[in-house]
């Protein structure tokens, strides 16, 4: 059984502003995602989070998103693919050079915020990423939504000769095509760690999830994404950690 | 004789500004120091300036900054030699991006404005400067400005295997200690193309220069800062690029 | 008869940055739409256009933006209504206390780029936007697009207690609904001088304009929009100034 | 007996960052210093911060600062007296746009962090800071550090018709000279609450304090400066205002 990595969003703090919980975190995920300057981190941050990384035997992967600081990089901005393209590579390079810094590199990418769910949205935003992280280094997977389907985005990443990671939430409610259900609406976040731990196990085993409409839903993911604000949401990944470790390293072992 | 190289600023448009003469300066210089984000320049900026260094085969060298666009980095920022290793990394890497998305690569660093002059001043600034390079890519030269002793900067450079380029003016005026007369003196600034010229070739063959008080200068330098702001600077320059050529190809050949 | 108003864009430089021909501009124009810092200009822009403004007794209006230095403000951002008013009143803020130096103030606002754009297509963007104005003073008016129905837009700002100016272009052809054709369509922008001034003129005068389809089009509008990039356009803009004052003085007097 | 007025930073949370205890602190002060946006705060937490202060009837001053988000307005950055003048209208204006929004207005202003420490220093950005605040409205008071001899900035001040209001720190060692020991040295930051709440005493009643030479040194201040980042700092803020309110309301009245 291939093994479900971990990824958190890690370095959103901005200079004198601190955010998150990096330290209590790092020792749990596989994969932290690091913010780049342009919606969080500056480069003094970004140096202290990849020797954090480090620290732990984390992978590093660049979380590039629109700039904007203020919004946190939520806020749709009206870009052309070009603008994505580049604004994408500026950001891989800089995340990579404070790796290199360090002696190590980037290894995938995860689009931040509005930027990842405009990709998810419009292709040729999904293309312009795709062409920036191919033509940085296109050994570097790109991680996006796990969906009901991944064959169109699986098809427009072999034509940038690019690999896909895939994510599912275990914190999050799915509606019958596979996609989350809206905030907004109730039911949507999970708080209950019971289940947030056996959606996880339902991914991380292949097993069919069960989607806002009571049907069940197969997810194929290949990390999950995993968040860090408070005490008990860290206690629960540090809770799916353990249950993904069982799976892995049978009892009889 | 050694070939002395001539660098100028490029890519300092911004957004919807524009600035400089690019198109007309590229076909003259052997070095483009391109601005990366701080001072000047925005992603697709730079790799439009990148497409075309590579187009008149230019030497590509990054120009960070203090973060700074409204002062265009000319104001001193009291930044810690850590936040000035960190911010040139972050630039360095950004450009190199843009940089490898065109399938080339970043091969030298000159600081820009304020943080140039602050390293030629401070030596726990130009500490972080060289660690910054040194780190990202000890072969990568540092391009710092030729003074009359070159020595104590590269000793420092030794001490982080790094090699240093130096660069002197053709179009100013140089005092005893090899300082350039300051901007707010008269003649601090050449504008006759003729006396630009000879300090050029003088610089070029290794001829002492005169300096402001009349004795004569000896300047050892590996390249030469141009500017192309308008169509008499680019003359000068066209005018600086044949006097070279014509000291490295003789008229019997 | 009525004066139709002349305005302009102004203090859209930035930094070392220059854009627009504001001292040939200013002496034609009776309103100054002046950039606040959010898509153009700094604090010493605004200031000597501001004095520019002054010098040439030309009304001040507030040209407020989305935060899009990179983008000139023409990329829209998904702000809510409430980001929208607090952003419009600091960018009010900020030019009249320029202004308040300078022994002026702000006569009127007119929201720029995609946040213009976004306020004529979503109502609650205007809405936000009139809230900005009306909090900050109920007797500066808002200028937006004069459209074949004003209805909507006057019935909102009445709600508000706010006057509006609406503005028409001279140099832009119509559709039949009294919306611009886009840019992107042949025809969308008129550049022989006398068509232009012939537009200019119904728009004074107020008879109807020539649609797109052929059919007449009525705006009524309180102000014309006049552009100055170059020196063709800013001989339209003299030529419009000088027809519109030969309508309000007759040859005969 | 003047009341000793309390002054404390507010409003310095940054987007999605969170900084300060404003909610636990505004109860215990008589002046808000506000953030303005460059080097903390953004439009919506201006708002929020005025409209809190409001609640609280806590009189608000602006907070101007050197654009530097990154440094929190804490690195000192070489700007001219002209961009100095220009920038904290700039902030002046933004903060008061917001106050009208709320019914109230601006009513002194305290510069921040490295601004703050070189107006101290250098007397012609101190013109530019009163030049600044006189033509905004030369009825706000501006607040400057009280020394051992506030004759120089006295005058200084008297030449823009502008008012000072001196701020001493309870917390904090003074050296003979009336200046603050840089937190650099021992003993220069006081913990311990009887010291502080001493010292706050001294102040408030004229009786001199003691200089780090062991010698008494008096000091003039109208207001004095506290800080709440955590709740001890809250704890010595609202003991400091009882032992206040003892003093202007004796036991027996």
């Amino acid at each position: 059984m291939a093994t479900l990595l971990l990824n958190a969003d890690m370095g959103e703090s901005f200079g004198s502003w601190s955010m998150g919980q990096d330290e209590a975190m790092m020792p749990f995920v596989d994969l932290a995602n690091i913010a780049c300057g342009f919606h969080a981190a500056d480069p003094d941050t970004m140096r202290r989070t990849v020797q954090l990384a480090q620290r732990h035997q984390v992978t590093i992967g660049a979380h590039p998103a629109y700039p904007d600081l203020v919004g946190f990089g939520r806020r749709s901005l009206a870009c052309s693919p070009a603008e994505i393209e580049n604004m994408v590579l500026y950001q891989l390079g800089a995340l990579d050079a404070l790796c290199r810094a360090e002696g190590t590199k980037l290894s995938y990418v995860k689009p931040h915020g509005a930027l990842y769910n405009d990709m998810m949205h419009q292709p040729e935003k999904l293309a312009a990423v795709m062409q920036a992280v191919a033509r940085f280094d296109n050994r570097l997977p790109l991680m996006l939504m796990a969906t009901k389907n991944n064959q169109a985005a699986s098809e427009l990443a072999q034509s940038f000769d690019l690999r896909l990671w895939f994510e599912a939430f275990a914190d999050r409610a799915y509606d019958a095509e596979g996609f989350l259900v809206a905030r907004s609406q109730s039911g949507a976040v999970y708080h209950d760690a019971m289940v947030i731990i056996e959606q996880a196990r339902r991914i991380a085993t292949g097993e069919p999830l069960i989607a806002s409409d009571g049907q069940p839903l197969r997810l194929q993911a290949d990390t999950l994404c995993v968040h860090g604000d408070n005490p008990e949401s860290i206690a629960a990944v540090s809770a799916i950690r353990h249950m993904l470790t069982s799976l892995v390293r049978p009892a009889f072992e």
